[in-house]
């Protein structure tokens, strides 16, 4: 390794425990912190946002930086690694200080505030606090690329290369197949939710959400979980990746897929191991968002919602359940956990809906950001689209633009990564059953850790070595393709909807 | 106000930001933190402290309070402030960046290997860190004063003013009506603990503490109660104060007390209020452990286990125990909880014996700084101590030299603040009768109020405005007595024992 990396890695990892640091007062001030902190949390993240900027944009960076791009001895990591690092600090570069403590002040503020405004169901109350987001965003993407397009800009943030554009063209693919399998879905007799209505305590759906971590491999001595308003993913270290849910008495499901869902994020975080000598560096970073929520998607829906897994764990769900799952049988729970019925809620949709969801606000967060929808307009623009995506009305903005956190953080472009999550999932899918083709027979049999083996070694192992485009190249021998999920997708629901 | 106390404000909130960070992830580490991340977390730590350093030791700082210092027109808590500033000020300028975040680092491993060790009842496991500590202890009494002898350096830290010398003439007064109390006692028929082996389950004992919290105006939304292995008061956060608990399923009163205890600490924190222009500085801080021990332990003993205090509150205490507490009557109760008996651990130790405990620590520490005793002696010395203050055997280490953690962290110099606090709390409390001579009464209907707004308007709302010794003086008239503490004793105890 060069001298020169070696440097880079020190002051990189300095920087990677600022931002754990970061992630410890973010996940205390979702869990645990009482109401009245909240003014000085935010304090205490924007001086800590400004100190860590700091240490971004150390100029000793920067000069590293140049002096190994020159070499031609390095080796395909520290390439890699070398890379990652100076997409970050161009990035960092770019963002003057007094914006980043602004932005995260602000941001924190606005987060709690969309709680209370979610809560009484009060759009007005957030407005403001979203109004003063939208701008920061446009203001943060002006400095990262002032000739860009604000939200194309955004978007690369998250999945990098990706464009408004090419996003489009993936989703009008996706788009066509979703609303195809939900007219013929429409066409059969609907199956009924016997999920519904039993009343399930928080403390047993907690016992629940721990078992089937447990079940997954989720490392309990790396790792938690506990309640928020919105079930998230941390990484407070390497070593200490939590999760968080949500109970919803009267439907057990909620939280359990949910518990999957996160614990899917939380294997990647665990299984990131590029090569020793750069733990706690970028490289040891995940590749984007969308390869994250492929994780969490593979084993929320692909794994944790097929037949083959509740063969072998049923039984177990039914003991935790007792008294509340007594008249709940195999098949009806296995239909009711892949109905599908167009609904309100992001969080709670079934696998075909949900991208329906994402397009939903790929399109209005374009429209906020390019300016041709005011905030004001939001709640009325949300309906529109609800009304023409899903053929649902929105009763009231609880249920409707101020369903989701995303947007009082700053993730503007962030959405757009769940629906091409999805597509990663069936596409890593598709592969691992090619390579390993009993896997059903072995998932069946208990053995979810044939998935995860597959997934450490072609996905999780690999951090942030490769680009997105490149690591599914890798993974699976060929570029994103959407048609993997619509197989998925009517393979499965012509055998559940019988079509 | 000067334009340089405006400007040394703004440098102090920064820092108040900085520590109370740091609070933040000390409180995770003890409450919630996974297992494994334990090395990553001292990293974190380590480096926070470093920063935090950094900010403690700016120059202007310096410059600043020179400036002041030489000014004659400035209010009376500028002045104060000034001085409390360039107090910690000066120590902290002793102190290299590489030793404080090398301390930071050690004790925070140390904390964990004494959690350990007292598990497993390992002393050795522990030694190593334990020599560790008491070198880094030695040598942060060095770089602040090198010609004093160290413990009177640690001392001075936590008890302004106090010395191995001044201590001692306090304690020797203690001990000889400490023992002729117990003596007495001890003549007298015992009392039988009728509260012992009821069994309360931890959910339970959670209620219990939650509704005594609230009963004493604990502030729920500036604060919360979580379980550590040590029960302890943390500020995150001039709005964020938290306590912990332990529960022992078969000793209900150990949780009851001790979050009684940790909430007189919290009431302290959550009512200094010297002057809004100083919020958020170092004049809005404590003024010393031994103050701040005064409140938990007038909290927990004085009020908590009075007759006064449950004639209110028995009623509701029994509701809550429910079958478990059936058959226990009121004044088995009270007899109970105020149970005098020599007994091996220190938190569970009565009034009147918990003083011994405390000097047995100040031998011990005091030779361990002063080279008179070595680590690896302390079990056998910890056994003869215990042997002669309070004529019992020690088993083994884990009630024995491990059940502290204070020594893990560094903490020597604080065990003697707890013995000092009685006397505070006795002295508090005898001006308190006097100025409001139906107190009792006034407990006895449900108002401790009258206590909480005594104390404010002495004790809490002056922060540092008062070095330790001007502040009894004025709150009480008199300089510390240890007279009070006798009488309390006294009154308290030939009453319940009838000599």
């Amino acid at each position: 390794m060069q001298k020169e990396t070696a440097r880079l890695i020190e002051l990189d990892r300095e920087h990677t425990l600022m931002s754990h640091i970061s992630a410890v007062l973010g996940w205390d001030q979702e869990t645990y912190m009482p109401s009245k902190a909240i003014q000085e949390r935010a304090s205490q993240l924007a001086l800590f946002e400004g100190l860590a900027h700091q240490k971004a944009v150390n100029p000793e960076i920067g000069e590293l930086l140049a002096t190994l791009e020159a070499k031609h001895d390095l080796s395909p990591d520290e390439k890699a690694y070398i890379r990652k690092v100076r997409r970050d600090y161009d990035i960092e570069t770019k963002l003057p200080e007094a914006f980043v403590t602004e932005y995260a002040r602000s941001t924190s503020i606005a987060q709690v505030k969309w709680a209370e405004a979610k809560k009484d169901n009060d759009f007005k109350a957030f407005e403001s606090h979203l109004e003063k987001i939208v701008g920061l965003s446009r203001e943060l993407a002006g400095y990262l690329n002032p000739n860009a397009r604000p939200y194309d800009v955004l978007l690369d943030l998250y999945e990098p290369g990706s464009s408004q554009e090419s996003i489009t063209a993936v989703f009008s693919t996706m788009k066509a197949y979703l609303v195809d399998i939900l007219d013929k879905i429409r066409a059969k007799p609907q199956i009924e939710d016997k999920c519904l209505g039993r009343y399930v305590s928080s403390e047993t759906q907690e016992q629940i959400s721990l078992y089937f971590m447990k079940v997954l491999h989720f490392e309990m001595d790396r790792g938690r979980l506990d309640v928020s308003a919105h079930p998230f993913t941390t990484s407070l270290g390497a070593d200490d990746i939590r999760i968080t849910t949500r109970y919803v008495e009267d439907y057990f499901p909620s939280s359990l897929f949910s518990t999957i869902h996160e614990s899917g994020h939380a294997l990647y975080d665990m299984g990131i191991d590029p090569n020793p000598e750069f733990r706690g560096t970028k490289l040891a970073e995940a590749v984007s968002m969308a390869v994250h929520e492929s994780q969490s998607r593979l084993w929320e829906n692909i794994v944790g919602r097929s037949r083959a897994f509740w063969e072998r764990n049923f039984l177990a769900l039914s003991a935790l359940l007792g008294e509340a799952g007594r008249d709940l049988d195999f098949e009806s729970f296995i239909e009711s956990v892949n109905r599908v019925s167009p609904s309100l809620i992001r969080t709670e949709a079934d696998e075909v809906t949900y991208g329906l969801h994402i397009i939903a606000r790929f399109e209005l967060e374009s429209a906020l950001l390019d300016g041709n929808l005011r905030v004001a307009d939001m709640p009325g623009a949300w309906g529109e689209k609800y009304k023409k995506l899903l053929g649902l009305e929105v009763p009231n903005d609880r249920v409707g633009c101020l369903q989701d956190v995303h947007w009082s953080i700053g993730y503007f472009g962030y959405f757009p990564s769940y629906a091409l999550g999805n597509l990663y999932a069936a596409q890593f899918w598709a592969k691992l059953k090619e390579e390993v083709p009993d896997i059903e027979a072995r998932i069946a049999s208990g053995d979810t850790l044939s998935v995860l083996t597959w997934l450490r070694a072609n996905v999780h192992c690999h951090g942030s070595r490769y680009m997105p485009g490149e690591l599914v190249e890798k993974a699976t021998g060929s570029a994103l393709d959407p048609v993997w999920f619509e197989k998925y997708l009517r393979e499965k629901y012509s055998s559940i909807y019988g079509f």
